[in-house]
């Protein structure tokens, strides 16, 4: 077995001090700071790893169906340069046969790992001053022990070194969840997931309630009328919890039922996922009547936009009665890209993002629950122009409202820069929840977390050398912002049953 | 009599260099730059200062009276974080008994103000970063000669201290007033107010036109049908001016005496607080309508906003003849959060800004009069997504047009310099109105003014260190800034009468 | 003939660092990058320069005609400071006796340039910190070798120093041109235009297909049923092609000709300035029934915004089977400025940016050519509130999409800085096509292209100090963005036809 990696010695050099501001001053500030985050912990409260993976432990596949593939932050953007997904192997939708984007005839999807890496490796300046370049250059060093620059000359040796590296048990998803530092991680399921997995990894003493790997409560499946086969979900989901889904008090038990499970299965939060934040209060007869038209096939667009506000307002109670900490994921229009999700269907960097009101919409929910100490609702976007109009305003006047970090396109150093500096002024520190990678990727998530710590230590250090806070506040602050804050505002190591 | 601290040494040490950029020659620079402006005498065109402070010139309450209970920045932030506005003292409206936000039950409002200060001081983290933690540090040191943190340990030492200085003659009204080296401090009064304080100060020597203090026209109650006791407010003025206000020819007649007797106490601007930036050139007879469907109680939401929107066009000519400075301050939601307005009313945190539209709502106005050398029309914003796009263009090509300030949740070091970053390359410096305080809170006046001057010195170091503007230039533009430009775009020491 | 300043060593001392961060660090490397974009040829693959300027080769006119009059970053600011443009020489349109903003009578138009021009010098605070003030400060210095500051006192000076030089050989259009080292200029006509200055100057050696001047195709007169004359346009076009343009189908066919002129007379692009992105794919029978209402006279409002919606979905077809690059100019209302339009016509600085929506405005094109190789579609914006939320997004998940440089409003030093920190983390450098410098001002292109280039060297440099990149990768970017780039993106030096 080859010497793992040291993540720290890997930093060494020019890297340690990667993302500080280059000014001495304020980079020694940094510098000080940063070790205070850096040995700390990954509290990991939202993000779309697999369960899978870490309950069955398997060997990871070859690099590229690892780190190029499955990643549609690198595919669509090798996409905008005119190199199609197939060519990278992102699979067709089932009985799809790809055709490129103009003219005629198919391609076949590529099957070769290497092929697809040396495409990347060959377009890899498309990649500059992006954060998929950081992060894949950080996991290739600090996880893998690669620190050659990926070009078309060293794309084989690199691949070679990985694939080498993942055929090790210390390279086995545990051994690296281990080697990650990850105290906690929370997968996301929807309530028709068995939840098997998670099982399996309560049985391995993993999971449960206070385990390292949770789950997370995501029912935009049986909530959003517009979402495939939301009729059928709805059927099975008064099979898996013998509750009458026909009628809208049935569907609202089924649903009270599947959280019960999730939290035994060791989630505290629930997330959201809307094109828009609105939020309604209906009277139970108007919302029953939504629902039953959803059930006839009769509802319209605007009812189906109803339904799920209302529903946000009832999640809202139920949390209240059960403790699950509500995530709404708003103003992400899905596969935009028309062709691309009739090619390779949903979830493969064809969504984009749009303009999100914040104010108005969330008035339903607030007017009834928002200075509330029993419910907790974190809020995301995608549009930071709303940082400093609406988000940070509602989050430093509502008890119930936190801040979530800035997801997707906006998770990377300059936007997370952009936040503090447009949020804390009115919203401070402590109403916003901590860093959440909200990824797919396991191999990535130490060094987002590192890209995060590293940016609010760059951050703070600003506040320190402009003499507007203290060194002492600043390293207790850093310390709240990378662990106890989002142990904190996500009830992570409690437990909710 | 304790020794009064002197401003200067007090911020001497680190804090000498606070808010300067860190990079040595920039700071330098910004040291330099604001050595012109640190000794200027302070105008303060536009704030809401109660005139009675100084026309009665009573010794202020206790310390937590005097920088917590009014200050809704401090308890919106408090209330973020789950502790209500009772618990800070803030008095519920008259005849309400609060009740907590979930739960039944009511709670007393704290009436201690040491223990008020001692839970400021508990949560003083939830601050950090924050504009009102650095006026609060500044005022302790500043004006109150007091240098230690505040946490749980100091907290009594720093409530002592205060109480003590607040008993001293030195610390009235009248003596801070000229300690803080105010020149000219406008307040803010309603067309019903008898301007009885302000005679007091006129007779005094402190008031009347050309005065150290003087008031500002600021209709909304009489103008905004949606106002609360609207219909009374319209027949209280024709009481005060003896016109005849059952007519729309009344109203606009008896507007124009009172903004004459406000021009007789000082006044050399109006203020309009619109919930939009609207405005109508309606005909006579339209307008007329409109006003009679408001006395008679008929008026729509359409028709309340159409008069508001008028009546700007309106005020605009009257500016013509009578030479007030108009200000427009459009985009606060008032009362967004519902369960502070029931129990604790208007004005103490519970505002949020929505999305604010310039170019087509200013459309009527600037048709008539927007290139009038005439007319002044000083606009704000709360809706920072608009500088490079609406307001920079506007203020930039429109005679009669001039930006106000960052206004409420952007008068923050962050954003102060992020509006010279996006203005300047289209409206330059001229076409902005100088700092404005807007503040309650008298003895925050000089850290506030103190905290523009100094961001202003480090962004315009930075244009002389990047080699865009000379020193000299530099040296002059800062003094305009901090002086010259509100005095002249606001007429102070002018006598319109 | 006096000696030709060099502008390199005109730009030693102190201003050979002018844009650079402040930083020593960073400052270094930007030196070290800028030095490998300094000398590289101007590629101006779109702006508004007269090619009769270059087709006839006279000596500019007096300094002020040169440089003040039909400037309107200049002219607007001094009438947002009061001064009317016909102060400045600006003519009023024809038939119109210039009547000031206020009160009545009228006021000559200036004819003398030396008085314009200290105006212009009386007035010269109020442009720090422009663009406007750096490109002129840089036109006097590195096209005329004259640096003393302008100001009252210096005026007459200044005028005379540039006066002379103009007299000069050296100092023609050709001459300004090699000595700018411009390797290909476009400029922009409309279909009616005869391209007699084209043919003239590809006679001489300088225009045609791979020429140095090129030309443009720019429809909207013919396209927008709201422009100026458009009935009698369309006729024109008619008659220039010899198709039947009382039809669509002639409509079309004539526009497919004009292209091909177009593209005889070297261009590679196309470009439209639309008031909003909206595009729509209506099929024949829809388009040819609102070109037909157009004709008619019966088009209303709506019909005039769906005609160009869909005609830009046409020209994509064109652009597919005839190569030329489409270029989309959408946000700006035309002629805000009511006053300013009816005295002084169009394109005199009454154009206003509103806000502009790209996601759904440009699903129609999108979901039909999008990742259509052959099409290249570049996009700017008015509106810098869309770079995080919709540009970056699209430009990075779209193979035909391009960024186009920050426009107008926003091409100057801070938001270009800005642009770069908001959309490469999305879209990187490559789905971005290098600088545009859209002037009528042709002495001031140079200056243009290298606050540009002095702007992405600073940015680069950060992200070197930063370690997040290499210098040897800046160092090849720099060159990217200032050269290869605009070449590749706007098919430059390729024959289209």
């Amino acid at each position: 077995m080859s010497p793992q990696p040291d993540p720290a010695s890997a930093s060494a050099g020019p890297l340690a001090d990667q993302l500080f501001p280059a000014e001495p001053t304020q980079r020694s500030i940094a510098r000080e700071l940063y070790a205070y985050a850096r040995p700390l912990p990954i509290i990991s409260p939202h993000g779309h790893v697999d369960p899978a993976l870490l309950a069955d432990d398997e060997p990871f596949p070859d690099p590229a169906r690892l780190l190029v593939v499955p990643d549609h932050y690198v595919t669509r953007m090798l996409l905008s340069q005119g190199i199609p997904p197939g060519e990278l192997g992102v699979p067709t939708r089932p009985g799809v046969r790809a055709h490129p984007p103009a003219g005629d005839g198919g391609y076949a999807t590529e099957t070769d790992g290497r092929a697809i890496w040396r495409r990347l490796a060959a377009n890899w300046h498309l990649f500059r001053g992006t954060p998929s370049r950081m992060w894949l250059e950080k996991t290739f060093a600090e996880v893998f022990g690669v620190t050659a620059a990926l070009s078309p000359a060293t794309a084989d040796e690199i691949y070679d070194a990985i694939a080498a590296r993942l055929a090790e048990p210390a390279y086995r998803p545990r051994a690296l969840f281990d080697r990650f530092n990850i105290e906690v991680l929370a997968t996301t399921e929807s309530p028709l997931d068995d939840l098997g997995r998670h099982a399996k990894l309560a049985a391995d003493g993993w999971g449960g309630p206070g385990g390292r790997v949770i789950t997370t409560f995501r029912p935009d499946n049986v909530v959003d009328f517009e979402f495939d086969d939301w009729r059928d979900n709805v059927t099975t989901l008064g099979t898996i919890t013998g509750e009458d889904t026909e009628t809208y008090a049935g569907f609202l038990a089924a649903l009270r039922l599947r959280r019960q499970a999730f939290i035994a299965a060791g989630a505290t939060s629930s997330d959201h996922g809307h094109l828009t934040a609105l939020t309604l209060d209906l009277d139970r007869r108007e919302a029953a009547e939504l629902y039953e038209r959803g059930l006839r096939g009769d509802a319209t667009v605007a009812d189906a936009e109803a339904f799920r506000a209302h529903m946000l307002v009832e999640f809202a109670r139920m949390s209240i009665e059960d403790g699950l900490v509500m995530q709404l994921h708003p103003g992400s229009v899905r596969n935009h890209n028309k062709w691309l999700y009739t090619n390779h269907g949903r979830d493969v960097g064809g969504d984009i993002p749009q303009a999100t009101e914040y104010l108005h919409a969330l008035t339903a929910l607030l007017d009834s629950y928002g200075n509330d100490p029993r419910l907790r609702l974190v809020v995301y976007t995608l549009d930071e122009y709303t940082f400093t109009r609406e988000l940070a305003p509602l989050a430093g006047g509502y008890a119930a409202l936190y801040l979530g970090a800035p997801w997707w396109f906006l998770d990377s150093p300059e936007v997370l820069r952009r936040f503090r500096e447009a949020v804390t002024e009115t919203a401070g520190f402590y109403n916003t929840a901590g860093f959440v990678d909200d990824t797919r990727a396991f191999c990535s998530i130490p060094a987002r977390h590192d890209v995060a710590r590293r940016v609010d230590a760059g951050y703070l250090a600003r506040l320190v050398a402009e003499h507007r806070l203290s060194l002492d506040e600043a390293a207790e602050t850093i310390v709240d912002l990378a662990y106890r804050l989002p142990k904190r505002v996500f009830k992570i190591g409690e437990s909710l049953g």
